[in-house]
């Protein structure tokens, strides 16, 4: 149903100055989604991958954070220098940029394996 | 490498009140956001399934807009009242909620078929 054959969300959220888990806002990630976009666009890649700014994607200490979808591969300490890297290899050659790749042990979120997503009954 | 099983973003952009285009700030996006992830967590579903605020998903005329990862699922003018049924039917259930949902001739983007996304040789 999508018409975006990929769809990169970076966070920018912000936190407080003093906020130990720090934010990607802080870390760059306005200029990470706007290098991200403009990269994208001079590939002739737009409305085809969307470069889209998310809020807080729950990965704090990993900033600045992307999730691409719909493959959902996370990556971790982005700058604006790995961007060129990520849509040459990545967004148009199909191969993760391992080396920025965020790993499952690395992320929020519960394992699959040991969440049932699935809660056939409401709640009594 | 997700450890989400499903990841929702719902766009809470805001656009200047005489903004042709509307958008999904004034139609109550942080609204649905907030009604939507107090149910993920009412359901035991906290950091299993994750309501993401987003910035502006490119269907401004189609908010309160939303998208469900991996499946690529689009919902358009939703409301607060329609949170239960989404989380319901589609995140438990695995179905989509249809009469909630944007076909691909109502999303922006450019159709697949027409568009190559892979192009070996960077431009000139």
């Amino acid at each position: 149903m999508a018409k975006f054959q990929k769809h990169v969300f970076i966070c920018v959220n912000e936190r407080d100055a003093d906020d130990p888990k720090g934010c990607c806002a802080s870390k760059g990630g306005k200029d990470v989604a706007s290098a991200l976009k403009q990269k994208l666009h001079e590939r002739g890649l737009k409305r085809i991958v969307r470069a889209n700014k998310a809020l807080c994607l729950d990965q704090c200490a990993q900033g600045v954070t992307i999730v691409v979808y719909p493959e959902a591969t996370w990556y971790g300490h982005v700058t604006v220098d790995d961007v060129d890297e990520i849509v040459e290899q990545h967004i148009v050659g199909g191969k993760p940029v391992e080396r920025l790749v965020l790993p499952p042990e690395k992320l929020t979120g519960i394992d699959p394996e040991r969440a049932a997503l699935v809660r056939k009954s409401p709640p009594a």
